[in-house]
């Protein structure tokens, strides 16, 4: 039986006895235990309030109510680890705090001591309300450090190559029986890698699965799930971008009646759609870039919900579909050329249908579009660069954390529209995969941490 | 003049010397120095082989070319900073590297032992290449720990909540001017946080950040960049999926010459879209769902690129759009009321437009069903929900940073595409905006980082 680790339930696991009833609670779910055993009441309660190890609880178990029920808890225990209620200690030193249900703590039997011990790549260390927590893509524990030193020793196995030996990590000032515990606790919770990386894990990138593991793992740690989200004012970015400039270009409207009559079928337009990187020799003009952007991306209505918990306000309908109707993204287009219309950087205003003028054509604007043509197999130059940024804040209040991925989709989402409304102008579309966002965030004068580029897209004139 | 760190160019700057010509070059730029005087050429051989202080550096200058040259070569020094080129380190605990150009490096003057400091939210500590090293989203540097004691110093700055004193660090086995030295690296690189949060900035979740920034900002350390990456055949995923089953339920095919003629035109189509929550009495039938399939998802053509320098072979075309024509996703539909098909679990072939069989309704696949209900307000039951998963390693041999973004920008295009194209058909669409992987690829029997679920859309009958 274990005796490495305390065992304690997780912080937040509530424990209420009633009369005879003991009644075990997390916000997903609760557990009932009518008329307990008084070994079993106690062992319960050490649970809540103390750290004792598996064979302490069992023995307390055993002591009050009889072997027989201690092998019963022991087994009871098992399923309380698999729900992910169970915490796991080396005191003074570090406690692992189980993230996910379907929990698995799995400290290694036989002579581990031999492997050659090293911290997983996807393991990382840092400052959480003050803590200095350890998590890792691959591992369902987060776990706390309560010493400094424990740092050191992690430090330390980021460098060992082959084979390990106490005596490497006893300058630590940790005592060694504490650091076999530390690395069995390490080892139970997939910090180390113990066995080699299959290929199908070599293939990601540190910052690619520690996202996806973020936005893609229902974690019993995200305690704001539990209430809904306000649009507190502080928060509050307005439904549109206000006017960044009163150089304003006011933009021609098609008529949408008739182009529902007029237009390509959406089969067409789908079954035709495709990149283009080479254009015309007359380029696009701007009532083109105007019909474009009025069928892809204006705000055709401002409205509230009827029921409204959230606070939301005034959200608005456009072409495209969003989230909770909060439309976090903005249009910048970049004009390298375009009949009409001057070079420059513009901002696009979708409740107006207008455009207004940030800059000129100059060097850094320039970049932007010498940047997109290099990202774009350098073909012809992209006569309009659409540079698609987000405001932030219209989500992270209420989408914690699958807030990004969530704007990435709806640049996804923007980018069909955009080849579908081309493909029927008989325009060349061409989204374009990445980008410089600081580059951008410069030439346009935006805070990066408020409102930055989040995706490209160019636009010019199709041959006929 | 600062000589608490002592300079040298980043590990990849080439220095070499031709006759009387002095040629430093980095992945992005060269710099050629005609004739330098021997002091100069002195000092840039010490920042390529040794460290020395910036004091160290002038001095040779000063003593070989004089003072005024000394002075030009110390302004001279401040651009090759800005431009990422100059390591920073404390030797011999720690070197801060440059990742991205625009590179300040900005310690605190004054009294700055009396703030409180504290390690950023946004650092991390990760083992990379067997090296423990510190980066921040915040930050354009990457600092190496070249000693492990220094993890137990920045353990430290994780809980010290006012004021500051080396004696909290002592303990640490560090002397005390290092420590000094070091606090001061970790100030100038912006690793710990010396000035109040700005709003814009504390609304960030730390994985948003890392994410946004590890794709959106041009790194230096990026040396896949250099290389035309190529397909290998130990990456090579199929350009589609082998059939996961062989009850296989072959799909009617639309008659797409005359959906040509007759479809809703595409500004009807986008005008009209919505989500709908709530379905018809009668559910939608299998040829419905055929027809769907067919028009978003099938193997349009499957053909070679005229030039295939990445050695990709075959690719294919399909309905909406993706990069490189790699196609990394996968349409899982789990049916709970489709009329002539059975509810349960299905993968789509999209080359021979066929569907699978994988499980039929059992209590693990309802339970995807009622999640994915759970997550759209709780309204009427999804009839068919289609689980969207992404092959990674069809885009993690090309695109290593931007793969993850990559795939969530296609679950967007593809998302579009759906919402459209039920439109046209008079079924009710609705993307459902989280799910949980490690649930689908159990059920599905994946292996989560080879395949997984990273989107869900739901479908159903719509009312007149």
């Amino acid at each position: 039986m274990d005796d490495r680790f305390t065992l304690s339930f997780r912080p937040d696991i509530d424990l209420t006895v009633e009369a005879e009833q003991f009644v075990l609670r997390s916000s997903q779910h609760s557990l009932t235990l009518e008329s307990p055993q008084p070994g079993l009441k106690t062992a319960l309660e050490h649970l809540k309030h103390d750290h004792l190890t598996l064979f302490q609880l069992a023995t307390v178990v055993a002591d009050l109510d009889g072997e027989e029920a201690a092998i019963l808890f022991a087994a009871e225990l098992q399923k309380l680890i698999h729900l992910g209620w169970i915490c796991h200690s080396v005191l003074p030193l570090a406690t692992a705090i189980p993230i996910a249900a379907n929990y698995q703590f799995k400290p290694l039997n036989g002579d581990w001591q031999t492997q050659p011990l090293l911290l997983s790549r996807f393991a990382y260390l840092h400052q959480e309300h003050q803590q200095f927590v350890l998590e890792s893509s691959q591992s369902k524990s987060k776990i706390i450090l309560l010493d400094w030193r424990v740092a050191g020793l992690i430090a330390k196995l980021t460098q060992i190559r082959t084979g390990f030996s106490i005596d490497d990590l006893i300058d630590t000032q940790i005592e060694s029986t504490s650091i076999q515990s530390l690395l069995q606790l390490l080892i139970a919770t997939e910090m180390i890698e113990v066995e080699p990386i299959e290929l199908t894990l070599a293939q990601w990138k540190f910052h690619n699965l520690l996202f996806h593991r973020r936005i893609r793992l229902e974690r019993l740690d995200d305690s704001r799930k539990e209430n809904i989200p306000v649009f507190e004012e502080h928060d509050r970015y307005p439904i549109v971008k206000p006017s960044m400039s009163d150089r304003t270009i006011p933009l021609d409207k098609p008529d949408l009646a008739s182009l529902m009559q007029s237009d390509m079928t959406l089969t067409q337009a789908i079954e035709a759609r495709q990149s283009i990187h080479e254009y015309a020799q007359q380029p696009i003009i701007l009532e083109q870039l105007s019909e474009f952007l009025y069928r892809t991306a204006r705000v055709k209505e401002v409205y509230t919900f009827e029921e409204d918990p959230m606070q939301i306000g005034e959200v608005t309908k456009r072409p495209y579909p969003a989230g909770d109707a909060l439309y976090e993204l903005e249009i910048y287009p970049v004009v390298s050329q375009c009949t009409g219309l001057a070079a420059g950087l513009y901002h696009y205003q979708p409740l107006t249908h207008t455009l207004h003028h940030l800059a000129d054509l100059n060097p850094e604007v320039e970049a932007l579009i010498y940047n997109a043509w290099k990202s774009t197999g350098q073909q012809d130059i992209p006569q309009v660069l659409l540079m698609i940024t987000a405001r932030f804040g219209r989500l992270y209040w209420k989408h914690h954390d699958i807030a990004y991925g969530l704007i990435l989709k709806h640049i996804g989402v923007l980018y069909q529209t955009f080849y579908l409304v081309a493909t029927a102008m008989h325009l060349a579309p061409s989204a374009i995969s990445s980008g410089n966002s600081e580059q951008f965030c410069r030439v346009a004068g935006l805070d990066e941490y408020e409102e930055s580029s989040v995706g490209e897209f160019a636009l010019g004139s199709a041959s006929p």
